[in-house]
């Protein structure tokens, strides 16, 4: 089966999206894949197969292959005598703007490509953590409490001390603060105000345990990946998570009571319902006192938590038998016509 | 000063699009316009001016335009000889879906074309009611209450008789009915269910007043127009509606205490801010006992609520002078470069 995976883009967290792609070359053996690069400028490359490695981005030379269009049904490009037009189905790897923020989505719906990954409004709602809080709070999923600040507004922060600092539309850790001291408080707010305007400020609970869970709607419902205790250093800095996305061996079980798995998968359907299908998410969850918090959807995880699934070739088979497409009604002009009528027109 | 007026979409309100860009045809008499439609399958025509009616598009007779292409910096046609590019702003005047639900926001963004309308984001909250009532809530803005139904599930309705229901992501009135009797219900909820799957439930208010107040981000903050009492026969049904998209002559002042058009001026301006600049949007009020309570949010209002301005041609100049862009962050590969030279490659 033809799949074309969709990565790069114009955001903060390009590069580990191409070491995603790169990643998942290695995975998705079942596919016969095609590779579509969207360079930092927003122009399409269709890349090689057998050159797809890092450096062929890093060092521009991604620039020689062919450049392609996208219009009506797919992505295509001009041979000498003829027009080739990818017309499979796209896997949307493309992490942080572009990505995650609703553009690719809305462009490919636009186009009626059919694709893997978040649709528009689930990115708005998962891209900025804010929203998220709110997303959960109305589905009842628990979240930690938190405080917005904007670079517009000076404003004291009125969470104690120790507290997480992070930009409120970034994953991957970028730009994330862990401040335990006033005199650490501007200097993690400078470095998460060059990534974006609006920090969220969190309680750091000392200890705490975060749970990862992926899922995707499959023939019967949601499919569930196994729940991972991932290994971190207080919490992912960029460069441990920039090599966190290309996992690719399989990863423990956490050891869990089933009442808490339950609850995880629980909090994950509502998530998910009616908002993410056509993508398989990653739900990270904080456990505090056997509460289940949900700390951030991943409406695009890194490497797709490839590493989560028993066998990731079948789940992403399933997951393309269940891409919904973009309704669009029909214009039969009643109104217009019925007003010239009364018109005389 | 050159403006190109962006109109039509897969939507149900795709006639009124159209019928709103006649309407400012007539109104921006102080720029130098074009005319994009966008038709129903996703297809752009360059419209010429003097041929603007809406009997053009129920023929289908705009087929015989210049079609344009969307690509880096603007839409694109080709003449014999060479290719025309349309780089001036666009003024984005789909209403409902496409156009207010974020998705030409996200490709006009992810191209680089300066335009007035909402932003994706901005898009996404007023075009779900729901989202709507999330964003007012976390603003400290009044909505009245509401429940939500998904044609999935089958639930008893528990707000008390009369209610209004109407489909979660429409305007226009579209698919809206006012329930006073028990047996009127299924038939309420057929034809909302005809429009979205899922609708809100919201408790009608005999005899609740109206407002409406557009503004937009001039030079100096946030500019209001005059607020008015729109006439209503109990709502403004579609028909009625569709007449509405065409009004161009000025109304009146609604009576009211300052204090209360304060209050709605208040509301607006913590709903703009931060999230509608470069859009100039409707607010539409309920007034119960002197509190202000947000209806919804038109981010794209029929006609751009020309006839609310004193003097609209000003209002759309300043608009376009306080554009946002959207910030595309410049990659550097530095990862890649560093990962590869600690692997000596």
């Amino acid at each position: 089966m033809e799949l074309a995976i969709l990565f790069g883009g114009a955001s903060f967290e390009h590069e580990i999206s191409i070491i995603s792609a790169v990643t998942l070359k290695e995975k998705l053996t079942g596919f016969d894949l095609h590779y579509i690069f969207c360079d930092q400028d927003h122009h399409f490359y269709l890349i090689d197969a057998d050159k797809m490695n890092a450096k062929l981005f890093a060092s521009g030379e991604y620039k020689k292959m062919p450049e392609l269009t996208l219009a009506m049904a797919g992505l295509s490009y001009k041979k000498r005598f003829s027009t080739v037009t990818l017309s499979m189905p796209i896997l949307n790897l493309i992490h942080g703007a572009d990505g995650e923020d609703g553009t690719i989505a809305a462009m490919l719906d636009f186009y009626k490509i059919a694709y893997i990954g978040p649709r528009p409004a689930a990115s708005v709602l998962s891209y900025d953590k804010r929203y998220t809080k709110w997303l959960a709070e109305s589905l009842g999923v628990k979240t930690v409490a938190y405080e917005m600040l904007s670079a517009k507004e000076v404003r004291d922060i009125t969470t104690p001390l120790p507290f997480i600092i992070k930009p409120a539309r970034l994953g991957s850790s970028i730009g994330v603060s862990v401040v335990r001291d006033e005199n650490e408080i501007d200097y993690a707010l400078d470095v998460a105000f060059e990534f974006d305007e609006s920090v969220i400020i969190e309680p750091f609970i000392e200890g705490v345990k975060e749970f990862n869970l992926a899922g995707y709607r499959g023939n019967d419902g949601i499919v569930f990946s196994i729940v991972e205790e991932p290994q971190k250093n207080e919490f992912l800095d960029f460069e441990k998570k920039y090599l966190d996305f290309s996992r690719t061996a399989s990863v423990n079980e956490a050891d869990l009571d089933e009442l808490v798995v339950n609850r995880m998968r629980h909090a994950f359907e509502r998530v998910y319902k009616g908002l993410f299908e056509g993508a398989l998410i990653r739900c990270d969850f904080f456990l505090i006192n056997d509460e289940v918090y949900l700390n951030e959807v991943n409406p695009v995880p890194g490497s797709m938590a490839n590493y989560l699934f028993v066998d990731f070739n079948k789940a992403i088979g399933e997951l393309l038998k269940h891409l919904p497409l973009k309704k669009m009604p029909r214009v039969d002009y009643r109104y217009i016509h019925s007003i010239n009528a009364a018109k005389g027109k």
